[in-house]
């Protein structure tokens, strides 16, 4: 057996549809799943699975990876519930209700961030999320950016620094720009893996924020951007120029865009929760599969656009609204997010259950994925491991 | 203290935000509640509450009444995942399903039907529903709809005769249509309160069901229509010269629908997880509150058409995607669906926390109802009282 052979191992036996997301595994009936340490041990025909310290019988029930949450903004503090209530009685969306949570965070203790980020992933765990990305940006001076990217590198999966969010208040375009490509780029680096930039109307422009993405890729960070949100404009072209990972939000596509990510690694990540949230359409995922391009779904959870942790939402609006097959909204919310983040290849990868992958596993109180589709806004998640640790 | 006076009772304390739907009381902050065996026995200001024999601190949580789950189908056996897939797939959502939780309906026994529908009930409950309706439909014959309604009126607050669901195969239509009016309805009366017809193209034509409301209200039924789901049609007109309670689904009304409506007092329910998946439009909810009509919201959970018993997530479509604000919509799903039933008035009303209503109380994780359309898909419900009980 491979993995950690240290650890305890884990027989997840009697599973009735087992989605691997492996190519040369696919979807089995009548399945078992070994866990052993942090890693996938064993994945076969529950007839031939090998012993295990303990054993769980689903009876029946539907198992897939844990769902990959690759966009989330959760080092925040404060409230905006009255924002979204003016927008669903008629107020527009825009970029301006960023700044009430940045006063709110930078007010707010180190203890109270951490706090909100755990209450948070326990929340999003316990809906079977086990692998998130968050970001900073709700700081937006050197020591605040430098608090958040600490904050969360204690317990996030995978972080990004998004100094390039919106230009604070009282401070000039140009000289937040150099700050932001020089001290507070250094002082962040340790922490996070991920550069992200905002490319919308009211935030930066094209020029400026391929200066930040120049800058982080100089220190050897990953590239993200946040683009084609509120409208067509630059930010699907910058990504895929500079080999971005991901270009975020991808509401508004021109034929242009949906050819260059068809035609890139660029992976376009859709989240249809924020979509909804500030009465946009929903993007157009069933015209980017359909070119070629690769999609995935994250909730984009944070308290101004989205605030919502849940991926099986995310997935159901997919399929009842945005022409998805149930397959190809949970691909894109597990093994697509994985994609995203660069995180679906070689050992201890997510979003896949294969010998070597890491041991977040998903279990549905329900026989199929169907039923995440087929039964939308009913609680499905009925255990998850993450780690080979059960998390609920 | 007025309420059942020999029941135990129970303070609900330190409410951060009320949600009467009493005229008199409206929204209060800072409020306590008082269950009494299975009644409401006081409701106020925290500071005021008088003392009771358990007291529950909900730590400035949003308390509301129950949901009132004015439309199910719960009464089935069988599966319909494969029809759902295929229709996400592409292929048209027409009545025909139908017939397959017919056949396996009709062929499962006592035990199992009563077992599904005591399954789905508890699975509502989790999710803050407290006062479901559910209909009989799925048996088409004189035994299998007694059976059904016998199953129903065991569990269910209100149960609804849907013999008029379609002609069964095999038989004729006028002959059905004589034995649903005469023999099955002396069947099931004395388990139901009241009569639903199915009024679509495919379905029984406007005469027709005309003939079987006359005979459900001259055996002293309430009156319930399906209508106006897969186009417009005479759904609503009928139920109004009939003087229905309410009028389904609601999908598709021309103007004169929607003033007869609001010229009425049949109760407009609106169905969108159903309209969701099956790829309909959403129903007219805003023309309809702006012109005057009264709404509820309601799951029409079934293993066909709207296979979810979330009536959070009812309120989130419609608050972000129909236009409603999140009052309209949380009354819409409680007060108005207690409209829709005739239980909104008197002593043991339901949708309403005043004194003397039914103790059924959904108590949030989240400090306003504004979170159930800010937080789409999380699951929110942190404690359920039914009649009284615990049952969350
Ligand atoms: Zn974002
Ligand atoms: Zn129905």
């Amino acid at each position: 057996m491979v993995g950690d052979m240290t650890g305890r191992s884990t027989l997840l036996t009697n599973i009735g549809e087992l989605t691997t997301n492996e190519p040369g595994l696919g979807r089995l009936r009548d399945a078992a799943l070994v866990l052993e340490g942090e890693r996938v041990a064993w994945v076969g025909e529950a007839a031939a699975a090998p012993l295990a310290d303990e054993a769980v019988d689903v009876a029946g029930r539907a198992v897939l990876p844990g769902w990959v949450d690759s966009h989330t903004h959760l080092v925040f503090a404060g409230d905006r519930t009255a924002e979204f209530e003016a927008r669903m009685a008629g107020a527009p969306y825009t970029a301006g209700g960023i700044a009430v949570t940045v006063a709110a965070t930078r007010e707010a203790s180190d203890e109270e961030l951490a706090a909100t980020l755990a209450r948070h992933l326990a929340e999003a765990a316990r809906q079977g999320t086990t692998c998130v990305e968050t970001k900073t940006g709700y700081g937006l001076t050197v020591a605040d950016e430098r608090r958040a990217a600490r904050i969360a590198a204690d317990v996030a999966d995978e972080v990004t620094f998004l100094g390039a969010h919106l230009v604070p208040e009282g401070t000039d375009p140009g000289s937040y720009l150099d700050l932001v490509c020089g001290e507070m780029l250094d002082a962040v680096a340790g922490y996070v893996r991920w550069a992200d930039v905002f490319c919308e109307t009211g935030a930066f422009d094209e020029e400026q924020n391929a200066r930040v993405l120049r800058a982080a890729a100089d220190r050897g960070l990953g590239l993200r951007v946040h683009g084609n949100q509120l409208g067509r404009g630059p930010g699907v072209r910058l990504a895929v120029r500079h080999g971005a990972a991901s270009v975020d939000h991808c509401t508004h596509l021109a034929d242009a865009d949906v050819e260059a990510l068809a035609g890139s690694d660029t992976v376009a990540t859709l989240l249809p929760a924020c979509d909804l949230s500030t009465r946009q359409p929903l993007a157009p995922a069933r015209r980017l599969l359909d070119a070629g391009a690769t999609i995935a779904l994250a909730t984009n959870a944070n308290p101004g656009s989205s605030y919502t942790t849940s991926m099986a939402f995310c997935v159901a609006t997919a399929v009842l609204q945005m022409g998805l097959s149930v397959d190809e909204a949970v691909w894109a919310a597990t093994a697509g997010g994985a994609r995203a983040l660069r995180r679906d290849a070689g050992d201890g990868a997510v979003g896949v259950l294969r010998v070597g992958a890491r041991a977040d596993v998903h279990v549905l109180d329900a026989p199929s994925v169907t039923h995440l589709a087929y039964r939308p806004g009913v609680p499905l998640t009925w255990a998850v491991w993450r780690e080979g640790r059960r998390v609920s």
